[in-house]
């Protein structure tokens, strides 16, 4: 991927995730982080299709996600991003994909509090995980529309658990982080491939 | 999408619509209104095969199906979709697909009278629906070659189900409209994405 | 379609089911009747994959599976085809396509000799199809090595169900005929379609 | 394919896979056999996603694995591909796949020490098959991340199985190789269609 702007790369993961059905309508949004003191990140404006980005879907925001550049409305969940960058300071883009196999083990295993994902040579894509022999959770989180609530939970799941690279809003969609854009959609793609694994396996 | 002509963005439609699988054959139609009064809308023409759509495979008819341009013969459909415009007055699109899940739940739900659909945030992708806590229902109707008893059928559901954004023909497919080409386009991609995850999880 | 030569409109079919995976490897062939008397057709070299046909894969093969023109091995199924063209005067296109649902149905309703598919609005791209309320019958016949065994099964079948447009060998795959390339595409695509319904209904 | 280097036909081969999510992430890895005595191979250097090679992502190895040419690490797959070219004296060139199918049969068949293919017409697109009527075993070995000891169970399964052409690597994914690119591409469509029939089948 030879592509320089962070925009150049998150509208190329929308045109590859809406290509594959990963992110119909306006669900979710991907966003990077441009600085960290004082915080500025770039997002998508709320309401855009992701499989059709450019450069004017975009927003600069800072830490209060007040309108630093670009037109448009800040995402509802610009409140979800910011609670990821303020916890985990070495992510560097969140990106976000809706499938329906991702869908289904939300609600399967919501009483369980997370997907868990085992044995899978597939999980080494995954940063951090060296063997396949690796229990990965994916914590899911009940949907709100209040975000500021849905915030706070997300932030204690952050908490709560240091090594997880993502997290489930049930029936909503994966919200995933990575170091860089090409980490981020390598985990999209890495724990969206289990999914479908997982799901297909219960059947 | 930077078309201009309604029958380009009907084309555009069509071709996406066919490269996913959501329209084989030349089954359903597409339109656009092109004037409420007197009543003018630029329809597909039957038999047309919706992966390969151009400029010559449209009519325009008046408010009896009348050709008042274009070549070919109106499709049967002309009335369903007359029906459409006039009972839905913000309406000015109506798309079609036609897939496996859909038809599956079409026969499963047909005894419920229609398909329901709740909790998912991606039910935020039909015009009027701010919250995943929705209900949103679809009316199946029993097929029937008899166009006109079928839009009597139509007519009735429309009226009675005045917060519905489509219509399902039982084992035929999604009868879908909007304000714009592009809204008429997001119900129909929000509602097969659901169709497809309504019916995994029944398995 | 613009393509004009059989060949041409052969490669194109071959490139887009290809695509789908519809036609993996070498399986199954393609022809076009180009004289009744005598009865000269073109067809698919063996051994060729379907997806990267070029004007060198065909043959031009005479009613004895004589070789008139091209260079290569008729395809054992030389005798199906030759088979399907006697007995279906209208017949000059056939075509083939292989996929899993198929495969599953020609085995799940061997046992009734036939694949048996009613109440689709689909059905309607069959050729002579008017009504949704029709019951289309894919008989199945058990795969052999022996061609000119299987040449003799076939063209009882064909005698035996003067309506049908299809063949399904039991888990090799479905063979489609029709008056042009485009019709046989259409006889293709709309039981692949149906396949897939019938399949996960079951499930 | 008119790709005349090695490396561009491997190219070509992770291009189409990852196209069909065959290949997502850095798993699995590509090589074709430079010259026997001594032995010299050209193997995807690790890290590398399969859907974007170019032939910078390529390592010349000797026998021991050490490099001749190109930059990168060595993947820890190579000892298995080795161990291929020295059991197997025919075989110039190995690929890989991972698809949720595949992953699923190596759990469901995991005690019965192969997933075996029987009856499907496909099988003939394996090389040295002639029959639908033909058993096909891809025998599944337990994942591991000690390549030496993974190596050494190979080397027996490829002695006590000398008519297979794959291996399958528990929730890893599927190791195949053929006399050519072309041909080893050949054996890994072929696989990963029944087992998508064999995986549907069981439902």
């Amino acid at each position: 991927m030879a592509d320089n702007s962070p925009t150049d790369q998150l509208t190329e993961a929308g045109r590859v995730f809406y290509a594959r059905g990963w992110g119909r309508g306006a669900s979710g949004n991907y966003s990077v982080l441009l600085a960290r003191k004082p915080m500025r990140l770039c997002i998508t404006a709320a309401g855009n299709e992701k499989g059709t980005l450019d450069e004017t879907n975009f927003l600069e925001l800072d830490d209060d996600a007040e309108i630093l550049q670009g037109f448009g409305r800040p995402s509802d969940e610009t409140m979800l991003h910011l609670s990821v960058y303020r916890l985990r300071p070495r992510a560097r883009c969140i990106l976000y994909s809706q499938t329906v196999a991702g869908m289904i083990l939300s609600d399967r295993n919501f009483v369980d509090g997370a997907i868990s994902i085992q044995g899978y040579e597939a999980l080494k894509g995954l940063s951090g995980v060296t063997s396949h022999d690796h229990t990965e959770l994916v914590p899911i989180v009940e949907n709100s529309q209040d975000q500021i609530a849905l915030s706070h939970v997300i932030q204690n799941v952050l908490l709560e658990n240091p090594n997880i690279h993502a997290i489930y809003i049930r029936r909503h969609g994966l919200f995933a982080w990575g170091e860089t854009v090409e980490q981020a959609r390598r985990h999209i793609e890495t724990l969206e491939f289990l999914f479908e694994a997982v799901e297909r396996s219960a059947n």
